[in-house]
């Protein structure tokens, strides 16, 4: 279904750049969860513009909850959240109406809705409709650390710059639970954003790669084909706008192993079944193995740059040339990070809530 | 759904290993697409173990119709295909039931199932289910062959051994057509195999890297968000066993890339938009842009392996080790090769058909 | 799915009586489409309370089109339409928030919902969320309308009173369209009506029977099982409260005759084949045959009344005895009358979109 | 989804009258579900042709589990269920191809398949797909039962005739389980059979209603809006072929009732709330009250009939006259009670899982 994707809850998203508002609505949560207005705000901020390195588009995100909360909690019924667009400035876009941009969406949006599409800010293709994601995903990231899941993704690799390894899990979800810019190495932070700023001044744009790590998930979750972990998860992750690619634990490393080196040994301690290493991302046939969830996302550059680049008009079907004006980002890798979060959040609570049943999530 | 995909050709996969059979039902199939029982067969064998470097089981694979095809053409109805298993060895299995093979799914199917899992075989974990995705798939490749789309899988890394790039496509396409073991260069693909023999004798196994490409797609093709290429096609090809990563285009190696390196610059000849490059794969904002679809999967080494290794006993929860005897394959590259293949068709025919209505496929 | 209906077109719904707003989220809705937005607010007020005989809740209903719509026209990505709740007055019903109207779902929101429920009138089960329902479908209508579907819905039965049949189809959906009371027979429409004041004047309420026509549907639409034209609008239409049966054709009236005098033997007039009757009620198999949809609807007397009920105090599970003050309907059979339409112009379009492919309803 | 339905318990079936076999797949079981192929076997029995009343086609409806159980018990993976078709005499359809059975489905399915249809004894719209149906349902009615869940239908209405009303639900569900021909009043029986006996002497058919009663469900099961108890049973239920009609409680008759009659007043016995009467069928507003679900399908009179009626030919678009010779039977109401027990579970089943969890239906 177009916008819409879950079986147990479902997220529907809508909402245009430069339209009245975008929003969610989130059905088949329990009733009774908790709904904190305070931390669905912290969280829309991690998604904001950061600093000198992001678009000059900024965005209150005030959100406002439509429906499916009373008093407090949720009762039950679609949780409809909305985020009215303020910040627009649709005047950045209609010079450049028909100049689709290089490896941008306007071209194919362009072949698939006629000419009818609102081209404003990328319309419906604008990753402000993450913010949606984000916001709804403010439901369920609580629900899930109550149950003891834990959610983290830091930017693995930005510009050619290298964060360090995920260690000590626990401590350091925790530590980007802190961060607005989700680098485990401050150093190494310090140096993406200084490679980010680069790219700014020179009109061009730098990508990445997002690596996320999931804590406290029970084994025996996901199914063997369709409804595999890795397939619902990529189905999601493939969705946020600019990701090209996801692996799973050694991912496309496995390639170059034999299964003496690729496989994780089992042993038990302490009664509980571990593996010694964790290169199956803690998925074995499609199905969650007790250990840690461990996947990465490749982020391109921004499509959209201030450099000169070849194109097309799509109106005359004739060669042009297009430097992008408009406000936009050098890099969205650090403000992605908080969608997959938002994603990752939405597929595992809809696995479990298939698996224990409707009232689950909001079960104390 | 479990083990339904798809929006408008659905198909549903049932059956184990050591089962009566396998099989698919495989829905939405316009009315009149001629049944080519011979291609079906074929590309069967393409899956089918291949020389002295695949298991010693040796399915005949003879599938049986039982439903939706009347006169040679489908009906437009349910078609059911079914494959018998014959030559099963159920002894193979039984001494080793509580002993979870390392990266394999032995413990997570018990953890979900509880014991009534049929183990046999790896029962409906094994890649013996894919024969059913294959013969299903025999349905829709000639019709989508019909409509000048035509889907190409080479092995482009295997046991660290490369194969050559993909150069004139129609070209590749047709030879891979051709090939059993789908490698591009002949000589990369005697190394291949010898190094593939040398896992075998070695009680190992090895991984590697799938490469593929679809020509012929019209631009328009997919949605912005959950529908988007990317999402349906990653979502059914993780479901294909040891499929571990999934890169559209560049891929992962967008993370090194700017905006004006990765950027695909377009330009009009002979009065169509193309692309200078492909980076893209195809695919901008989740819909075809026209270009050739290009994606990569990458491959576990076989978990199941005769080298002795760590693991644990599922019954008794007490640490143990496992050399795994039956027969099984040391890469499965080879075979996945034309699962993708099928999956490939499956995702395109139903986003086809989603778009052009029931009757497409079926259209002379 | 719960609050998502459709394959092709998905129509969300979401929202409480008396919370921020009710609204739906309608998607797949092919580029281009012209947006009427005067016709969207007739229709809604052809669902609004009626005269003297309707609750004295008077909701402007003034809509907000929060995307998916630019220039007038369908963008063919997500509409969210909103309706904000204005005339709310929640002091109604706090004095009784334990006390289960018999009938109503007060007792089992309680039971689902674990007290969590919005139980201020009526939350998400209020028939306030067919007001999102019918803007909806103010999208679809004009739409099905261009490609000569016309829908119409008369009151058949109310209060025991009834209105004449169908004569002149086309002829009769004209009148109704211009109808705000949808009885074809306006003396049958004034003794309804005193029916319905007399209830209300005792404190009582009636129901009555909806007939539905269509007609310029085209053969061979739906399927042969789940998605029969009957399962479809049958599943739709029993989404709306009160809705306690649904026949198509002759219905219930088909256990009194035989094979003879039921079936509906075909000739051919100007190379169009037809049928000498309509007992089938333009579906045979599932499928639609191309004569004029026919179908009912049987409406519950509204549960909500004023006359004193024998009940129970849920937070108490103790016996006791309800009259209802709040403001309420006596009969909601004309109101209904324009959901039954909207619900039905939801399921035509799904179903011919599936056929016919996205773009269709967009076309010129 | 055409041949799917459910949620969270999936059934898809296949299948042509004289193709290789009909059959079902039925995926999302609990592990560990008890297979009593006996069972099975016994309510294949009650579908199946029913003394001199029937056609005289005689099919053993020997079924083969072709996967999903393992050492009796349901493993948890989807149960591929097979019935061959035997005793297939086509050269009775080949001679009136293309003349159209009033009322029956040959003529949509030609406009739907363009001729490619198998037309041999209805082909997949034959009442046989329904076998498979009810082998699916042998595997939940058990699990249903073991949760004190019961389900009975019985004949209401056949042919001019009527059964006495139900009494003690507990009793008479019972009562059914052991009747061939279920139908309470044994004299209403005999008169029955008798009036269907007539019809078949006079190449005629009859009609009839069949009333279902539940037993032992939970309050609070349902949606409110489109995964309403009585939409999901409704959908299902006008599957079933030749169903015109489904009505809840007091359905129809609501149109003759007021609030103050019609409504279910609630009280409390033994801490249980309950209600004096249930004109709601056990469902407020589309959710479980907690007392007997209540339903009725119209069935209309078969419409293979001997007599000579008019018609067209598909081929030529002339007026012809067509008198059915073939087996077929006066009646299908006593057949179809079975198909709408199986439905009925069906549905339970998949609402029954989707709020408890996928281990729900096989846990002791």
């Amino acid at each position: 279904m177009k916008n819409t994707f879950g079986n147990n809850i479902t997220l529907t998203i809508f909402g245009e750049s430069h339209g009245n508002s975008v929003g969610a609505v989130i059905d088949g949560l329990a009733p009774g969860i908790l709904v904190d207005e305070k931390f669905i705000s912290e969280l829309l901020l991690k998604r904001r513009p950061y600093g000198e390195i992001s678009t000059s588009r900024r965005e209150p995100d005030n959100f406002v909850i439509e429906s499916g909360v009373f008093e407090g909690h949720t009762t039950g019924t679609p949780v409809c959240i909305r985020i009215p667009n303020i910040d627009t400035n649709s005047k950045d876009y209609s010079d450049t109406r028909w100049l689709a941009r290089p490896s941008h969406a306007d071209y194919t949006a362009n072949c698939k809705y006629h000419g009818f599409e609102d081209y404003r800010g990328s319309g419906h293709f604008s990753g402000r409709v993450t913010a949606a994601l984000v916001a709804a995903a403010g439901l369920l990231i609580p629900a899930l650390e109550a149950k003891g899941i834990h959610i983290g993704t830091h930017i693995k690799r930005c510009g050619g710059i290298a964060d360090r390894d995920f260690s000590d899990l626990s401590a350091d979800i925790k530590l980007l639970k802190e961060l607005d810019f989700a680098v485990l190495d401050s150093k190494a932070a310090e140096q993406m954003i200084a490679r980010i700023q680069t790219a700014k001044n020179e009109g061009d744009s730098v990508g990445g790669i997002l690596e996320t790590a999931v804590t406290g998930l029970e084994a025996g979750l996901g199914e063997p084909w369709f409804d595999s972990v890795e397939s619902l998860l990529a189905h999601a992750l493939f969705s946020i706008p600019s990701i090209k690619g996801v692996e799973f634990g050694a991912g496309f490393d496995m390639a170059e192993l034999t299964g003496k080196t690729a496989n994780d040994s089992f042993y038990v301690e302490n009664g509980k079944v571990q593996t010694a290493t964790n290169n199956s991302g803690g998925i074995n046939g499609g199905i969650s193995n007790g250990m840690p969830l461990i996947f990465r996302c490749a982020v391109k550059p921004t499509s959209t740059i201030s450099l000169t680049q070849n194109t097309v008009n799509m109106a005359t079907k004739e060669n042009a040339s297009l430097a992008s004006k408009g406000r936009h980002d050098p890099c969205i890798v650090h403000r992605a990070r908080i969608v997959v979060d938002a994603v990752t959040a939405l597929v595992l609570s809809d696995i479990l809530v298939g698996r224990h049943g409707t009232d689950w999530l909001g079960e104390k």
